[in-house]
C-alpha cells in the first residue's frame, strides 16, 4: 500500500507517518511506501526508514507526478495556516484552495479511486456578526467561517464531497480541533499560543497568553488528532459525506494553567504572562468550544480525558525533566 | 450608477435589466448604464435602450476589462446550469467556480468596493445519503449539495462572504428558487420541466413530465425571483453574511396542473404526459420543498400567492390567447 502525506514534514504529518509505520497496517494493509510531500525535507528518523520517500517542493508543482504514482491512500494535511491566510489573502487561496483542487484533479486523473483523508479544521466555525453559533456544535451545524483559512477549509470539504460523489475518489474530511501541545516553534496559527503557554514553561522559558484566562477552548492532543485522522480514514461508513468533527476536550485557558501547575509546579505557571492581543482574541473567541462529535464517537474515538494527561504525554514524548525552577 | 449583469442575455438577466430600467432607480440612484455580459447579445428591445451596453464573450476573458470599469453594482447571474454541470464536471468547475473567482478578483482589483448580488440557488440543498434534510429549510440549515452545480453555488457563496468580510466588496448571496414559468426553450436545468409542463400546453403543444404528480416543489415566478434579487441587493442589513433563501411557493406537480386546468381548461392539462425519468426524478426529489425564509420576509419579500396567479401573469406577459382546443 502506497500512502501520500501532504504537509508530511510538518509536525502532524511526521507524527502521522511515524504512527502508520509503527502500526504496520492501515485499512488492513501494510504501508510499504509512505511518500511525504512538503516544502521541507522530513526529519532524519523518518528518512532513515526505507519505507519513507520524500517529495520536496511546492505540492501544486508535484501534481502531474502524483497522477502517475497512483497512491492508494492520501492524507492531505498541507495548508497555509490561519494567521498567514488572514495576513495574505492571495497566499491562502493559492496554498489552500488552488493546491487542493490541483491535488483532487491529479487523483481523479490517476483513475484508481484512492482513499483521501482531508484534514479540515474546527476553524470552519466562527461567529457571523448577526448569527451566533449554537452553544453546542454538531456535524450538521452550518459553518459560518470568520477567517479566510476557515472559508478555504470549508470550500475544500465541499470539493472533496463532490469528487467523492462523482466516484473519482473515496474522500472524507475530518475537522481537527486545535492541537495542543505542539512542540517546536509557533507556526503562525492564531491558536499557536495554546501550545506555547504549556510548552515554553515546561522548557523553563517564559510565554505570553494573548487571551483572557476564562477563554473556553476545544483541544485535542497530537496523538488524539492523529488517531482521529486514521479512524476517519479507515472507516467504511461515516454516515454521509459531510465532514466529521473530531472529538474535543473542552477546557479554559485558566484550567490549562491549573494542569500545568499540577504537573510542573507553580514556577512553571508563573512563567505565563497575560498580554491581551485583540486580533488573536477576536479570532480565538469566535471559535466554538463545545462539540457534540457523535459521528466521531461512533467510530470509537474519544476526546482526551483531561489536560493533565495531555501535558504528561508531552513531557514523556519529549523526555522533559521536571522539578526545580 | 453603473450596473453589471452577468448572464445578462439570459431570461432572468433580461428581466432584471428591464425591471431596473423601468424602476429608474436602484439603492436610490439612477441606473445610467447597464452592462450586460453574456455569451450572446441581448434582446433587441434592450439594445435599443441607450442605457444598455452589451459585453459579448466569455466572462472570464472580460475580467481584466471589468477591473477598469469600476461598476457600482454587479448582479452575478452567469452560470452553467445543473444538468450541464452533472454531465460535464470540468465545465461546471470552470464556468461556475473559476469564473466567479475571476470576477471577484476583478472587482477586488477595481478597488471601489462595489455591491455584488450573487444569484445562488436552492439547489445547494440536497439529501446526503445518510443525512436527511429537515422538513423545513431555514437560512442556517447546512446545505449538503448532491449535484456539482449545488456544490459550486455553495462554494461561491463562501467566496462572496469572505471577499465581503475582507472589505473587498459589499457582497450578498440570494438563493433563487426554481423559477416557473420560464418562456422559450428549456435551458438544460434539471428543473426545466417545471416550466415546460405549464408553458407548452398554454402554447397548445404537448409536454412531458419526468416526475410523479405528487412530487412537491418550491417555486417562484420570474417576477418574484427578480424582486428578491433586487431587495437583497438594496438591503442595508441582511442579518449576517450567509446566503438568503428567497421566498418559495410550496406546491406539487399535480397542483400545478390543477392550476393550469383552472386557467386554460382541461384540454391544456391533457397535453401533459407523465414519463418518469429516474435521473431527473432523483435530482428533483432531492431538493427541499418547504422553506422558512424569515430573513427574506424581513426584507418585505413574499412568496407568490398561488400557482394560478403565476400562470395568469405568464399568460398576460406573453400575450397568450386562451380558449378553444
Amino acid at each position: 500500500m502506497k500512502i501520500l502525506i501532504t504537509g508530511g514534514a510538518g509536525f502532524l504529518g511526521s507524527l502521522l507517518a511515524r504512527t502508520l509505520l509503527q502500526r504496520e497496517q492501515f485499512m488492513g494493509r501494510m504501508p510499504d511506501e509512505i511518500v511525504r510531500a512538503d516544502l521541507a525535507r522530513p526529519a532524519a528518523d523518518l528518512l532513515s526508514d526505507a519505507r519513507v520517500r520524500p517529495l520536496v517542493g511546492r505540492l501544486i508543482e508535484q501534481c502531474p507526478a502524483i497522477v502517475n504514482e497512483k497512491f492508494d491512500v492520501v492524507f492531505h494535511l498541507a495548508a497555509a495556516v490561519s494567521a498567514e491566510c488572514e495576513a495574505d489573502f492571495e497566499l491562502g487561496l493559492r496554498s489552500n484552495l488552488d493546491t487542493t483542487r490541483a491535488l483532487l484533479d491529479a487523483l481523479k486523473a490517476a483513475g484508481n479511486r484512492p482513499r483521501l483523508i482531508f484534514a479540515s479544521s474546527a476553524a470552519v466555525f466562527g461567529n457571523d456578526p448577526a448569527l451566533p453559533l449554537p452553544a453546542i456544535i454538531r456535524d450538521d451545524t452550518l459553518p459560518t467561517p470568520q477567517t479566510s483559512y476557515g472559508i478555504q477549509k470549508f470550500i475544500c470539504e465541499q470539493l472533496v464531497a463532490d469528487y467523492t460523489r462523482k466516484g473519482f475518489m473515496d474522500g472524507r474530511s475530518a475537522r481537527l480541533m486545535t492541537v495542543s501541545v505542539r512542540p517546536g516553534q509557533p507556526n503562525g496559527a492564531a491558536s499557536g499560543f495554546l501550545s506555547t503557554i504549556i510548552r515554553e514553561p515546561l522548557h523553563r522559558r517564559p510565554a505570553v497568553c494573548p487571551v483572557r484566562p476564562e477563554t473556553p477552548v476545544a483541544l485535542a492532543s497530537p496523538h488524539n488528532a492523529i488517531e482521529g485522522l486514521i479512524a476517519v480514514g479507515e472507516s467504511e461508513s461515516l454516515g454521509g459525506r459531510i465532514a466529521v468533527n473530531l472529538p474535543a476536550l473542552t477546557t479554559r485557558v485558566s484550567e490549562m494553567l491549573d494542569a500545568l501547575e499540577a504537573v510542573a509546579g507553580k514556577a512553571a505557571r508563573d512563567r505565563v504572562r497575560f498580554e491581551p492581543d485583540p486580533v488573536i482574541a477576536r479570532i480565538v473567541e469566535g471559535w466554538p468550544s463545545v462539540f457534540d462529535s457523535s459521528r466521531a464517537l461512533r467510530l470509537g474515538l474519544q476526546p482526551d480525558p483531561d489536560m493533565i494527561s495531555i501535558i504528561r504525554r508531552f513531557v514523556s514524548d519529549h523526555a522533559i525533566t521536571l522539578g526545580g525552577t
